[in-house]
């Protein structure tokens, strides 16, 4: 990345095309004005037809013809779907889950800890590496794709977790202390006895079994990454493909679903220290449903990850029949991640694929391999983007606001859901969309990344905690003098309930915030008919005590209309905010607004379907991208002295009508 | 138990508490009124934490402290959940169920039959009961605790079934024969050739094995009972917690469901043997959908297994989201518990667990472990019974009617459903429940039970037999007897169908019954559109050809028409009434009040939601408790001639109207 | 058969009765004018109740009372359920599917690949034919029982697959470009590295490894029907039950459900080879849901088979709630299997069993084996068949549309569903069921029937594709063709998509045939809230370019609407008509109604419910069956210049009206 241009490309699987097309891909390419593309993740039984025989002319020829047209590439190392001829050598390299031994034939079946799995590994990828990282092309490696845990079972991985609890814990009686173990017998006196972890139905140590099996995934990248360490230039960066977690349409077979939330399967932030770049995926819901929330959400979370430009390793130009954009939408989502910080954007993936599961995963040419209607759409911004560069587009974000998020809160609630119909992701979401819907930007940020700022005052002027049912001491105590410091804390029900064991304090709740929310509260309960400010509660509702608090809106319901649903406090000389119960957003919106001002933080006047998200581009100016989600033409009133659109070259000043058309997208540039 | 003072308790586990709490426990309980409470049951791991090492210093610290205080112990034995260190010695004492071996971690799923855990299990058992048998404040042993088969396959359960048939059948000829293994190729012409049950799909041969298996969980709590027989004293009982089947609100995971009917995978009846004093838990659904209802099922089943008041081992004060009880609802579920008969009740537990499985399965106490508003309402009718006594609270009944339940019943219907909507249990609580709404109050007698009664006439006035599908020749002769004597014989669609085995008895239908209700079927149908008294049919109906009978109801349908839905039939001395279908509650107890008025059977004018259950207490007076199971207001006119609320001193006579509060109880004690 | 007298009958299973009845159920068979019994099959643990100990007794027993009778007999190989010594023997012949090996007790769980199984079945067949071939009564054999390949993955089967595989595709180079197998490393470069087919996630692959298992089922049949050669006499037939797809009414756990469409795991047309007269079981939906359609369904597929009258071996005369048969049906069903060429139909079974899977799987006498509706009704047509017999009844059809379906296609889009909600048996029985009540008559023909034909048009005025995904080159041509012929070609969204390895073709949809068709896509869509001529459109649509074709209607929607929903196109000598996608009956009926028309063919006025289906009976007469799906009454103008219906003797004259009753049903022969 040379930060003049933006990366504008796509994966390519010449391996799978069903005839020679190189040179015509490539060119197709270029005057789309695309200029990087994504090869060799997945093609281990390509590279490696045999054991020991490696074969890297596919690769050879993209990188030469790459070259010669001024393409970038990045090579990605080929570990995530493994050749059938280790299986058939090496049986037990696939992972042993809860549900038995996974067979062979799907991707990320297999356990990345198994020794032979990694004497294979590291062969291929130090192949790979030597004979690719000296090629001019190249500009960075992805290391292996979209990894996770793969729910791995295995007896070295028990036995590992067994060392990981004897380390942190030191004796069987902490151990059981920490866990609650005696309950139903489930107390060990001698660590010998540690049962085996795939009955276990503690919440509590099933959890930290999930968090070390993160942790275990993390060092795989991070091992996956010293070894292209020994092999990149300088120049070349490392990344890695995060994804979030997926959320079916409820249609079909496989071929559904969008990127929905926390990944439970992998912590970001842990793994990214193994990469230079963060990259990540992100998928949305039909062309119906584009409020372009995802592309927010995951463009705030990798952003985050790292502060700095992120790369967009894949997102869909068209797929199976959820996702055909109308005239409008596959622009309209360039731009979304731009104004989410990205530094590039790749489709995945150049071609749709004639056979295999993702046969209808489509790519950005459909099957028939000629140009159509994305594609031309593609190459409207394509030649944009190659006039306007990174100088131009890509923004850097200070945002005073921080929602936080964590790994551990979303598997508890898998014990513990709040509704079978709430999960944490959905409240994660109901708060994320309500800050994104009033164009209030915010930094997603991990609850670790938290814990190692300084002062959070420092950084952020509002804080947000969806659900944060698990929080140890020090977190809360770090929230309550951020409140004191001056700061906005705004947390919803299921917040400060339990520490990192999943014990719930034996106090009263929310714990340690008391005094900061001004409130507390010992029961909850199923809303039933309660309403508040007449709009309908559902799935959740704790019965608020106000203690000093004020209370924003109290239950309407025969008993518990001495409870207080929302609450505000101040605290030292900042102000908490705590809403105890699941609505439609309107309600929390109105909520976060009044946090916000009270936070001081500026907004747009503008809500969704006008989004606005800003920054500051590479040249020091202050970029304001406009984006229209809708079908109906709209306006927006210009609140800036005096910008120009620099897609069009249009002036606009302060007061004037910008007019949307539908699904329109605009470049603002302050001129003064 | 003294007879003197009800018993008013909870569950109490010191051993899960996040810190030392005994004096303060044991303060708030007698607060509270409280004076027994249930320990030990599931702390094996603590008892026994490495194998023959045994630890009772938390018993010895509950029963110093209990005994200091006045308050009585029940000592549960551990064996429902099983240490880890057994399972690692004894891999096999886990249960092989159909899903394969139970893993590690879960309660109740060990295999009781296995000689490694009988062994094991009685050494902790006899060591448990002599530490604690000498013990002043110790009044009762439970011995395990809700036992079931939990799915038995073993190898040893499969010999020990074909055993138990080889002896019941003599011959493989008998046996093909009994069950019509000719079927599908299932016959045997050697037992050696007996087939595993794992794949059987013989629907009578399958209850058969069911009904084998609720035997060995019988006997099994014999041998319990058996081993702490030799270290008891005369006073203390025996008991056990019975527990019913669970219907799921269709919510959460793990944490929601209720007490609904009769249990499949234990006989309580059966396992009533081995136990001085019946226990019992019941559970309830959620505040908004409180009738009372399972109180009085759950008592009417558990009293009528001795005919003697029984203890409500497990009720629960507050739950998961789905019970926060409404201002008055926790005493009049306390109440409720006393109008059944019972002679005291338990908690579920005393304090919120902070981790584990149930951790939100709360208790008295919420996870705080200070006052909250259900502890305050339990003060308050602990209060009351401290002052009242068992003298007058304890109440005894000689009800004629009688429900008649059956597991053969409710296992045939998992194969041959009437619905997949409608189960047996739904059938049994759609008659129960129309009968607890009308105030007609009944024993729930299980099958088996009636068959070991002498003359039926002698003891009820009224049979009641929902779905009563197996039935032997015998007992429908008892039946038929019962109605020439003068009985009232109420029986619903699918009572009569086939024998034990679940044969369909080859001769028309109800089998020996069609001249008792002078009717006859040989068709079913699935309604449709048909209705009956213009309310609609629901899941099934039986096209009844009146035989002598009177056509209460005909079916309202272009084709069906001519067919009765409803009959009515003089039969010796008695009345037989059938329902050939379901419906709405409300025409079914059009019917049984019908049948109810013919038997003789006396009611309270009221209907639901006020409640009256009647009885006789130890000092010989007739006492009536008025429970008001609404959130509005209501009112009841005085039946009685004179009565006195012993829980507030009021008098009220004849043809006055007492008014009643949203969820109120009132005990009426006739006073002349 | 002697071609004289329609066979009707019913299984009959003497073995599975409560007493002995032989007697009284052949006189109440004969009272109903039934001439054929079917008996024996799945009876091995009664015909070798030991291994090599045989005992034919219950079969001569049936035998010489039914030739005494005058009533044949179909024997039946016993081999779809397996007695238990021969699993405790041998316990490998379970099969073993994905879930693991199967375990005893229900049928067709056997691996009939395994040379154990073999050895076994054949001494019994062998046995069984040699007994029973020489008897006077014996018509025929049925081998086997609606035989599939029930998901076997044994060794010996994924071995025999790759022997298959290598001698198909050569070399492992051929193999991985056929199925795109380096999609996800899952080429291989030796064909020992070929992985178990259990966690394949290559559709194409696994298309083909179904195809092959449907060979080795069809395989194991004429294996079967070879044995029986060498002893059935010259006038005894070879029949086999193949049945359809099953679709449950999603009611109970085993008995509801009917018969719905394609069968998967079984070529019917492959098949039919081993078999000298096509038999087959069709069960229906319950009364209020009765159309016919599956009748016709069933019937235009089996009778294509052979193209010669085909036993009905199993039809239903009373089942479970869902049929219980309103006055007229029995009949309905009975004249609409002759209508659609049936030469006679069997009843499942004779009497309603006591015991086993199968208790509520009724017969035509309930459990009680006495008089009933069904029997009664069942006695009326009886005697009408009897009177009339088979020259005049049965029919002979010239078809001129051929419907084609293909098993490939259906597993395909279980691995890439259309929607979740519209299975590749919705689309066919979509558009069958219009075609049927529009009273256009048709044959259901396989594509590999299609492909063995010579010059479609010979056959064929108008081919009826519904979602024909997957189709080679060669086909594809020959529909061409078939259209410049003059012929008119009816195709459905998703046709034409893909090869035979299910490779989509790389270039422009639908391949091969843009020209044919006039049109292109190479985009498709969710429907959202589009709509065609203002009847919503569901599921899928595909965005239509004419090319030279007539937009019949264009999408109705603010973005699609450029693109054409339903197409129409000369093209040589002919027309085709594309629907692009799926919407309610009626509007597919308006094009295919035109495509007819266009086609040539004559139609009956007449629409459902009343049904008319017409054939040469053996006497050369023109038969006209005219069937009446209602419960209210219609009428029928007469189009024949004079029929007399057979049933009443009433003649009709063109342009009378004929009234019809409630679930009617006429033989209406041309008289003139």
């Amino acid at each position: 990345m040379d930060g003049k241009k933006i990366l504008f490309g796509a994966a390519y699987y010449p391996e799978y095309m069903p005839y020679e097309r190189l040179d015509e891909d490539m060119a197709m390419m270029k005057a789309a004005g695309m200029n990087v593309v994504r090869i060799a993740e997945s093609t281990w039984s390509t590279l490696e037809p045999k054991e020991g025989v490696f074969d890297f002319s596919f690769i050879d020829r993209v990188c030469d013809k790459a070259e010669q047209e001024g393409v970038s590439v990045i090579i990605g190392t080929p570990t995530y779907a493994v050749p059938a001829w280790l299986v058939k050598k090496e049986p037990e390299i696939m992972v042993l889950t809860k549900a038995g031994r996974a067979p062979y034939g799907h991707r990320q079946l297999m356990d990345f800890m198994h020794p032979a799995f990694r004497f294979h590994a590291e062969r291929v990828i130090r192949r790979l590496a030597e004979h690719t990282a000296g090629k001019k092309a190249v500009i960075g490696f992805q290391i292996d794709n979209e990894t996770k845990y793969y729910d791995n079972m295995s007896e070295q991985v028990q036995e590992l977790f067994v060392e990981y609890l004897k380390e942190r814990f030191g004796s069987t009686e902490r151990l059981n202390k920490a866990f609650g173990l005696a309950y139903w017998s489930n107390s060990i006196a001698d660590w010998e006895a540690f049962p085996s972890m795939r009955g276990c139905v503690h919440a509590g140590l099933s959890g930290e079994f999930d968090a070390f099996r993160r942790h275990l995934a993390a060092d795989y990248l991070k091992w996956q990454a010293d070894i292209i360490q020994e092999y990149r230039r300088e120049d070349q960066f490392i990344t890695h493909n995060f994804d979030f977690q997926w959320k079916k349409f409820g249609a079909d077979i496989a071929q559904d679903g969008y990127s929905y939330g926390v990944q439970p399967d992998m912590n970001h932030y842990e793994a990214a220290g193994a990469v230079t770049l963060a990259g990540t995926d992100i998928y949305h819901p039909t062309q119906d449903e584009l409020t372009g929330a995802e592309i927010g959400f995951g463009g705030d979370s990798i952003r985050s990850l790292k502060e700095e430009p992120y790369l967009v390793l894949e997102c869909q130009a068209q797929a199976f029949k959820y996702w055909t954009p109308y005239p409008g939408q596959l622009r309209l989502h360039a731009y979304s991640h731009l104004a989410s910080g990205a530094a590039g954007m790749l489709y995945w993936n150049w071609h749709s694929i004639h056979n295999g599961y993702e046969t209808y995963w489509k790519g950005l040419l459909s099957h028939d391999l000629r140009t159509n209607p994305a594609y031309e759409e593609a190459c409207r911004f394509g030649q944009e983007w190659k006039k306007l560069g990174a100088e131009t587009l890509t923004i850097r974000k200070q945002n005073k606001i921080a929602l936080v998020v964590d790994n551990r809160c979303l598997t508890a609630f898998r014990w513990f859901p709040i509704d079978k119909d709430l999960s944490y992701n959905d409240v994660v979401r109901w708060v994320y969309d309500s800050l994104y819907e009033l164009n209030l930007e915010c930094d997603v940020v991990d609850v670790e990344a938290l814990k190692e700022l300084g002062a959070l005052r420092e950084k952020y002027d509002m804080i947000v905690t969806p659900a944060l049912y698990s929080a140890e001491d020090e977190l809360i105590e770090k929230l309550r003098n951020f409140v004191k410091d001056g700061g906005v804390l705004f947390s919803t029900f299921k917040s400060f309930v339990c520490d990192r064991q999943l014990s719930v304090y034996p106090d009263v709740q929310p714990h340690g915030l008391t005094e900061c929310f001004g409130i507390s509260y010992n029961q909850f309960s199923e809303p039933g008919t309660t309403t508040v400010q007449g709009q309908p509660v559902r799935y959740f509702m704790e019965l608020l005590h106000t203690e000093g608090a004020e209370c924003l809106a109290p239950y309407e319901h025969k008993y518990w209309g001495r409870y207080a649903a929302v609450t505000s406090h101040s605290y030292g000389k900042g102000k908490a905010w705590y809403m105890g119960c699941y609505t439609e957003k309107e309600l929390l919106k109105q909520y976060l607004l009044q946090a916000a001002e009270a936070a001081g933080i500026q907004k747009a006047e503008a809500e969704w379907p006008v989004i606005v998200r800003s920054g500051i581009n590479p040249k020091g100016e202050k970029v304001h991208y406009l984006l229209h989600y809708a079908s109906e033409e709209g306006s927006f009133v210009c609140p800036y002295q005096r910008v120009t659109d620099v897609l069009t070259g249009m002036e606009y000043r302060e007061g004037e009508i910008i007019p949307l058309r539908d699904w329109d997208a605009f470049v603002l540039v302050e001129t003064c």
